[in-house]
């Protein structure tokens, strides 16, 4: 972790679970990033007081609102931490917000399929589409051609629930509509890291382990803290490079099967 | 060819393309099915007159009405075909039906990443679930347990554009709303896989070519025909095993990556 070097980063989904867990360490990390951007549905409300009780004590901590199915507020956003940064691009984007219901096969309907794949797939294109202006102005203000993280990055939290080839978990959790979101969001990472290369973006899909919080824990029997997830991941962003982009790791850098 | 033997079929989106192409060529099998079910939107419609016209020479040929993107036309469709199959069951179900949108990373909208989601990815989920009572009573009257495509299946009509290992044409199509609905395409069909091995129902996702069709000359330059490509497409059909469940294969038999 101690590697990662990145002067700001923005993480959707951050008032609980890894979001919150990441935000909180790249805040104590020694080379802390100059600006973190955690963005929440809405930083007013109960679910968001952990985060503002962090941004209280941490001047380098900026909550900004943001429903990520919803093109206008995502436009706001990048407006707010545009105008926020003046002149400097954003380095790190960390599409984690993410939602799950746990349907089975035969009870998946079109109205959790439609909303899942919003939030999970559709979610990170558009956030993505907003802030690339930023990522593009903070690869450009790198030196060198190797993508880094230090250089510009799209990391995409997906899951090993995601994994075609290694579909994990099937008899504890069907979760279709939670699946095909993630597959898709692989897919999507692909074409990104196709699309963003020649910008000097690195794009990358990162599962973050089963961990205790809200949605994993109801998802699969956790398998670590979010402390030791967020860690891993973090220290996994650090190491990344050229060879990286376009593809689909897990917290301990291991490459999970598509 | 000659070895598929089913008694009957149902092809989605079978006016146009690939499914017009598969269902005159099951019309014209030595083994042909007792029924045919081509489905589309408008049977009354423009672009159902050809099928309409095969109609008028062949009595194993029904039409029937769906709208894959929504519930009650698929209810309604699973109905139909229930009471004229009376006793017997479905053997094969074939989703064929599917649209694309020729956007680029950079002008992809909400609006074409939800429309293209629901008609390749929630119309095959949402008409597996409706016709899984007629597939399974037809996997029911069959003897012996090993799956194929004689006893039961679903067979789901996905694409190169959505291998995310081997994402063919991104140079010539992006197109990156098709290509996350095929990625969630094959991770539904694995689910499918998981779920459906125990009632008998072997499931499998299958690229039938980039061929002259309206859809398919839009996204890349056609490799062949539409006869020549169903030809293949019908072909592993008939050799179909117990392995063959839950993989993703082309027009000629190989396996596709994930």
């Amino acid at each position: 972790m101690a590697g990662l070097r990145v002067c700001s980063a923005l993480v959707t989904g951050a008032n609980r679970g890894i979001g919150l867990g990441i935000v909180r360490q790249l805040l104590q990390m020694s080379n802390s990033p100059k600006w973190v951007y955690a963005t929440c549905r809405n930083p007013k409300g109960e679910r968001a007081q952990e985060l503002q009780h962090l941004a209280s004590k941490h001047p380098s901590l900026v909550i900004i609102p943001l429903e990520v199915t919803d093109s206008s507020s995502i436009q706001a956003a990048a407006a707010r931490v545009g105008e926020h940064l003046k002149d400097s691009g954003l380095k790190l984007l960390l599409n984690n917000a993410g939602i799950a219901k746990l349907n089975s096969l035969d009870t998946e309907t079109l109205e959790d399929m439609s909303q899942v794949y919003a939030t999970n797939t559709i979610g990170p294109l558009l956030v993505s589409q907003a802030f690339l202006p930023l990522l593009k102005k903070a690869a450009l203000g790198s030196p060198g051609s190797e993508l880094s993280c230090s250089k510009a990055a799209i990391i995409n939290i997906s899951s090993y629930g995601g994994s075609i080839g290694s579909p994990s978990g099937w008899d504890l959790m069907q979760a279709v509509s939670y699946r095909c979101s993630k597959a898709a969001l692989n897919m999507l990472t692909k074409c990104q890291s196709l699309g963003y290369r020649e910008h000097g973006i690195l794009c990358a899909a990162l599962h973050p382990g089963w961990v205790q919080t809200d949605m994993g824990s109801s998802l699969l029997p956790s398998s670590g803290s979010v402390d030791m997830s967020v860690q891993g991941v973090l220290n996994v962003l650090s190491t990344l490079s050229e060879k990286d982009t376009g593809t689909f790791l897990d917290w301990e850098g291991k490459v999970v099967p598509w």
